[in-house]
C-alpha cells in the first residue's frame, strides 16, 4: 500500500501525555487477550473525548466465526460504561510491524465516527501508522445507505 | 419449547441480594443498547465469582452482521476490566415475554463456562426463566473438538 | 451430553438412498474446505424437499470472525441456486468423533426451520448422531421474538 | 469520498458481454434475497476466471449478526460449486445509488485477492462505480500478517 503522506507518522490530534496513554494501553491490553487458537494477541486502547481510558483485546472461540477483535471489545467496553465519543484507539499484537484493524471491525467502528485516528504501533510501541477511520474504510456502508438518521453519540461527523 | 422443570423459575445459585442486582442490572442495562436498526433493545448483566457487575447492550451496524449482541458486550465489559469468572447472566428486552440468547451468544458464553445460568426475564422484571449454557446449547462444539486445551479462566468447567 | 434415545442413530426421515447421497456428500465436500488457519476441514451436505444435493465447506479468513462455516456456506448454496427447502443436513470433519454445529451456524439454519434433522457423521462415516434444529438450540430466538412474519420458505414449520 | 478518476466508470477489465452479464447477474439476484428485518435487497454477482456466473444475496437472520451478505453468499456459491477464482464482482441494491461492500465483505472478499474489481450499481443498472478491493480495503490484515502461506486459489495475487 502506498502510505500518503507524512501525517501518517504524527500525533497532532493528541497530546504527549495522551499519545503515551494511548500507547501504553494498546500495549498493556494485549495481557487480556484470550486467543487460545491463534496465539495471536492484540491489544487495542480507545480515548474518548474526556480523555477517559477503555481498553480491549481479541476474545477467540473454538467456532472461529465466534470471535470478537480488540477494537470491539475496545468500544464494548467504553460504551458499556457509558462514554459514547471515540478521540482516538491504538492498536498493537506482538509483531514486529504495524497491524491494522480487519475489515469487519473497520465495519463497527465506522457506526461510530468516520474521522478517528487509529495508530497502529509495532510491538514494542517504538513505531506506528496513523490513519482516520474514513481512509481505512472509503466509500463505506453506512446508516445513510439505510435512511436511517442515527443519535449524535454515533453521528457520521 | 417444553421446559422441564420448576427449576426453571428458581434462582438457588444466588442470593436475594445478588438475584436483585443481575435482575436491575439487565434492566437498566437496555439504556445503553445503540440499535437503530431493529428497534429492540436488549440489556445484559452479569454477575462474576467475587459478586462485581457488569453491564452489556446490544450495539447494532448499518451492515447488520457487523453487530454485537448485550450478552457479548456484557462479557467483554467484564474481562476487559480484568474478570474472568462468569457466576451468572440475565437479559431482559422491551418484549412482555423472556427472550433467549441467540446461537451466536450461546457460542460465545460456551468457550467461558458451561454451567452458567441465564436468567432470562420479561421486559418488567415480574417473570423469569432461567436455563443453563450447557442446556441452552447441548451438545456443543467446543474447544476439546480441536484439541486445545484453555485456560482455567476459560475452562469448560 | 445426555443423548436422549435410540432415534438419535435411525434415519427414519430419509430412504436409504438419499441418507448415502448425504453421508457421502459431507466427506466429499471436506475437499472445498478453505481453512489454512484451523487446518480444521468440515464438510457439509444439505438435502432439499426436491432431493437435489448441495454442498458446503468451512471458508476461513485472516481475520477469524470473518469465516463462513460449512453449514452456511451450504445453506448459501442451496439459496442462491433457487432452492428454500431443507430436508436433511450432514457434517463430518476430519475427526473420528462427530461433531456438533456451533452456535452460529444453528442460529442461521433456525432461520429456515426448526424440524430439521442434522446428521453429524465421524470422519469415515461409520457412526452418526442425529439431532433436530429444535433440540440443538433449543428455546431459540426468533422471528417472532422480533415479531416478524417469514415467507412459507423460511417458516418455522 | 474523492472518489479518483475516470477509471472508475471503465470496465476495461471485461468484454462488454462479460459486463452485461455481471450488470444482469446482480440486477436479479436481488430476487434471490431473504431480508424480512432490513426489507433491503442485495444482489450479487461473481464471474471466474473461466467465465462462470455465479449468484448471491443477502440471507438476513432474526439474530442480526447471524446474516450473511450477498458478496459472501456469491463467493460461497462459487467455491461450493468448484471454482476457485474471481474476475470481478457486481452489486446492486433497490437503491437510486450504487452501495458498496460493508467492511465484513471487504474482508472476506480479501481472503481470496486484492486486484478484484467490485462494480456498484444503481438499482437500474443505469450508473455504476467500479473500485478494486485493494482499494476499499487499504492497508489490509491478510494472511501475511499471521505468517500464513495459503493456497494459489486463495493467493493475494
Ligand atoms: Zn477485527
Ligand atoms: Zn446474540
Ligand atoms: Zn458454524
Ligand atoms: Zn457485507
Amino acid at each position: 500500500m502506498a502510505i500518503r503522506a507524512t501525517s501518517h507518522y504524527t500525533h497532532d490530534e493528541l497530546t504527549d501525555k495522551e499519545f503515551e496513554e494511548l500507547k501504553n494501553g494498546c500495549l498493556k491490553a494485549r495481557n487480556l487477550s484470550y486467543s487460545p487458537y491463534s496465539n495471536f494477541r492484540v491489544g487495542c486502547a480507545l480515548l474518548t473525548d474526556g480523555n477517559e481510558l477503555f481498553l480491549g483485546a481479541n476474545l477467540e472461540n473454538a467456532s472461529y466465526p465466534a470471535a470478537i477483535c480488540a477494537e470491539r471489545t475496545a468500544i464494548s467496553n467504553a460504551r458499556m460504561n457509558g462514554h459514547n465519543t471515540i478521540k482516538a484507539m491504538a492498536i498493537a499484537s506482538d509483531s514486529d510491524k504495524p497491524i491494522s484493524p480487519c475489515g469487519v471491525c473497520r465495519q463497527f467502528i465506522r457506526e461510530f465516527g468516520l474521522k478517528i485516528p487509529i495508530f497502529m504501533f509495532d510491538k514494542l510501541g517504538n513505531t506506528f501508522i496513523k490513519m482516520y477511520l474514513e481512509d481505512l474504510l472509503p466509500f463505506s456502508f453506512g446508516p445513510d445507505d439505510l435512511g436511517v438518521i442515527t443519535t449524535s453519540s454515533a453521528s457520521n461527523q
